[in-house]
């Protein structure tokens, strides 16, 4: 059984997104239906709807920053009820049963996670469709809490943009005096200054340009360097404990690694790919450096940033749009036309 | 004040070693005056007299792997008196005054430590010669202690081989079920597969060639990987925690980091120079993955290290040899012709 909602989402990798009706399946016993009241536009928004990365299924229905209010609950879910606010991110299953979903790395489950969209469905066979849409059912565990006191579209960014770059702040343990760098600010970067800095680090934003400086500093930042200035980056050799490295196309790591202190990491959370120019591993081997990756977070991660931005009054800087300017958004992103996050208000697909 | 003493090394990058007469300080109050014993040999000797890596300073006296007994002792000194065992390894000296000598990291030393050899001699002024000597003249605080119990020409690797890869089980906090991994079975990689096991840690070889099965599992390793077989590789794939590289030359690290586990790392200790083919950074994303280097070791964990040793009887596999057969070693070093370290017999520097 299963209810019959609006969408917006796209046929074919060249289409533009429009209106669509997809269904949603009845709640199990352990399933939350969720009224989406927002969510957030992710670049895998875009990158999956036009087939980017290849592997996209039709009709796609992209999303996964999403908020809204429950509506119903299975007969076993024990976590929300009616009218809770509620919260979705990048995942809405996995395993559970594997070691590292048993440790709350669902973000790493050994047999893979569902994603949002583009995910294969366990329920329906087919596959998963994300939140652009007037409804999501999803199991309990990939459900989170939303802390009442934020602005609700403001928090949608932080189920992917946030626990992207918060996940590395806590595992590489970032706290009151550590020395955290940034590179790039965009939808990532921006929140990784506001967590980095909430978190009582000392924060440093490497940027290309120089007129971000005053925007970054009211995000979180003490310092700017631009990175391109060797004088600068110079006055910044061997001071990072991290660098959250959040730029999604490949560029050189080594003026970075420079910068970073004995036994610091530079963190990747935005680049897929082959690096290029090679890295020179000297700096590795004679400071203890090193060179990592990160991927979103797992849940019981994305609650404690939850509950983390609700107690310091942090959310997303975000541009509020109507589910029929998403084709529009998607166009000014690839610009990086955007401060710094696109929202959409899902009211307006009722319209 | 100083001692004129017999040592052997070069005049010029295209000399071959001979015997020479080097001078040693007098001890100040705080150095201990150390008859030298066993001397090992270690790669960074040959590339160092032959001025490989460039900036070599001669006369060039090698040796930093070197084992004796103390036959002096400055006024302020505590930690030896003349007659006890000794040691000293990759350094004699740093500044002691920066944030990483005050955490036992002389080996990040942000002023530079002073290497036992080809370093810049703070006492004379000029360069320092290493252990290929009669005597060697070293502040204190940068000479080990030496248990009774072992074989003392077999401990004088284990002051570069064995801190070098002793570093980074400690760094990375290996322990009892760890999977571990070694890659290249040389004087560090043997070293590498006692210690890990020795720790409790379950270990793996990577080798090219299947002949050293048996070698392997005799030094520790659980199993060996022939890491040119795809099954043999797919059969580890997401295994490790921790992979310690010796390799000394560039090669592709990708198919290692498949064999990662999440959260794990792999780290270079022979390598230094541009990664290719070019590393791919999406398994590090997508598995939290590091690459990492690691230099020797502190000076309290080199104790420590020795300590352990000497616990659970570890010492390296060695070839002794005369003083006066270096220059034919060498020859066999850079065939790989050696299991696994020479070390010298210094009384044949006597003859």
């Amino acid at each position: 059984m299963s209810t019959n909602v609006k969408a917006f989402g796209t046929e074919a990798a060249d289409a533009d997104l429009q209106p669509m009706h997809i269904d949603r399946r009845d709640v199990t016993p352990q399933d939350v239906e969720i009224e989406i009241l927002y969510c957030g536009v992710c670049h895998s928004d875009l990158h999956t709807a036009r087939n980017d990365w290849g592997g996209s299924k039709y009709p796609s229905v992209p999303g996964h920053e999403i908020v809204g209010r429950v509506t119903k609950v299975g007969s076993e879910v024990t976590k929300f009820k009616a009218g809770d606010l509620a919260a979705v991110g990048c995942m809405v299953d996995s395993c559970k049963t594997c070691d590292n979903c048993k440790q709350d790395l669902e973000q790493f489950c050994l047999n893979g996670f569902t994603g949002t969209y583009n995910g294969k469905d366990k329920h329906s066979g087919g596959h998963t469709f994300g939140g652009y849409s007037e409804k999501v059912v999803v199991d309990q565990h990939f459900v989170l809490k939303v802390p009442e006191n934020l602005d609700l579209a403001a928090v949608a960014p932080i189920l992917c943009a946030g626990i992207t770059t918060w996940s590395p702040l806590r595992h590489w343990k970032v706290k009151e005096g550590s020395k955290v760098a940034v590179v790039g600010l965009g939808g990532l970067g921006h929140m990784a200054l506001k967590l980095a800095h909430a978190l009582g680090a000392e924060v440093t934003l490497f940027s290309r340009s120089a007129g971000k400086t005053e925007e970054a500093k009211s995000l979180g930042a003490d310092e700017v360097i631009i990175s391109t200035d060797h004088i600068q980056m110079d006055s910044v050799r061997g001071k990072f404990d991290l660098i959250i490295d959040t730029v999604p196309y490949v560029h050189d790591l080594n003026p970075y690694v420079q910068t970073l202190h004995t036994s610091g990491t530079l963190v990747l959370v935005g680049f897929l790919g082959n690096l290029e120019p090679m890295l020179n591993t000297a700096p590795l081997v004679l400071g203890r450096k090193s060179i990592a990756g990160s991927l979103i977070g797992g849940i019981a991660e994305t609650q404690e940033l939850l509950d983390f931005c609700g107690q310091h009054n942090i959310v997303s800087e975000i541009e509020l749009i109507k589910m029929q300017d998403i084709n529009q958004a998607y166009e000014r992103m690839l610009k990086s036309d955007v401060r710094y996050r696109f929202v959409i208000d899902m009211q307006s697909l009722k319209n």
